[in-house]
């Protein structure tokens, strides 16, 4: 990849696990606020990925200044990605369920669900669009885990697998549903 | 306001903070990195009230272990806004376009515009549904500045007021689009 297609990754990414840390904050959910302590790992890769490549570009076209936005740009990303993986440890270390839930929850009646597609699910294969997991369950699903990678803000297009990890924000209720939703 | 809103007040913002950053990086807008810059006093200020009233309420409930997880909160908040105002400080001390933005609109031909509601607007005192922005203008408002506070996420319900500035995101051509239907 080329600096700039992996500073747009890291974007993506560090956008990815704000949202995720705050979503594992506000609905006291460890097993999201795990997923952004994996995230740390990839952003940390391209981190130094940009570094090195900048500098051998710098070496080609001998521009210094270039190579030094390139570099300042991924640490910055780095230092959005670090207070991402603050939040989710505070939701790690907690004990007791978050002080912050209650009055988030207060205010609202949505939570936030993590759904595998099992082996055999009649949803494999299926686009989020087909399935109808919007309209009939009320569920937005924000973000996919497939194996190691991650779609980010998934559309009626985006086909299913097995064993990919949904991430869906949405009604209380809606979590029991697309869990049946996606069971079957 | 409560420790538990201002950590809501202060999530909200930081995550303003990061959507506005990569917006001025990706479209090179240097008025909306210098909203970033503003929206970083806000958080500072927020940091050390939620300091203060942690420490204040652990004096009244004895519970050391909870004024912890308050301070450490908004320190991890700040972390994420700190990431925003360096990604902002790149886009402000760079003399030329930014390398990545060549990169970002190969993707895409969308742009970010702010645009400032004149006085004497007709635009003034009406909602963003009854001015038909979205529909007429392809352009989608995702934050409104007004004098010193935001409003996140507007939605067609949201009244415009004179002198406010909209930070709106859509195809190129509906800057021009969204400057002459809020000017009127």
């Amino acid at each position: 990849m080329e600096i700039e297609e992996i500073l747009l990754e890291m974007k993506d990414t560090s956008e990815l696990m704000v949202d995720l840390a705050y979503s594992a904050l506000l609905y006291d959910n460890e097993e999201i606020a795990q997923q952004v302590v994996e995230l740390e790992g990839k952003v940390d890769e391209w981190d130094q990925e940009v570094q090195k490549k900048a500098v051998e570009r710098a070496i080609q076209d001998r521009d210094v200044e270039k190579a030094l936005v390139f570099i300042r740009l991924a640490d910055s990303i780095e230092t959005v990605a670090d207070g991402a993986i603050e939040i989710a440890d505070v939701v790690l270390r907690d004990i007791e369920p978050h002080p912050v839930v209650a009055a988030a929850l207060k205010e609202s009646d949505t939570a936030i669900a993590t759904v595998r597609v099992p082996p055999g699910s009649s949803a494999s294969g299926k686009t989020l669009g087909e399935m109808k997991v919007a309209s009939e369950t009320g569920m937005w699903v924000i973000a996919i885990r497939r194996g190691e990678s991650w779609i980010y803000g998934p559309d009626e297009n985006t086909h299913v697998e097995e064993g990919d990890l949904l991430i869906a924000r949405g009604p209380v209720e809606g979590e029991k549903e697309l869990r049946q939703h996606i069971g079957g």
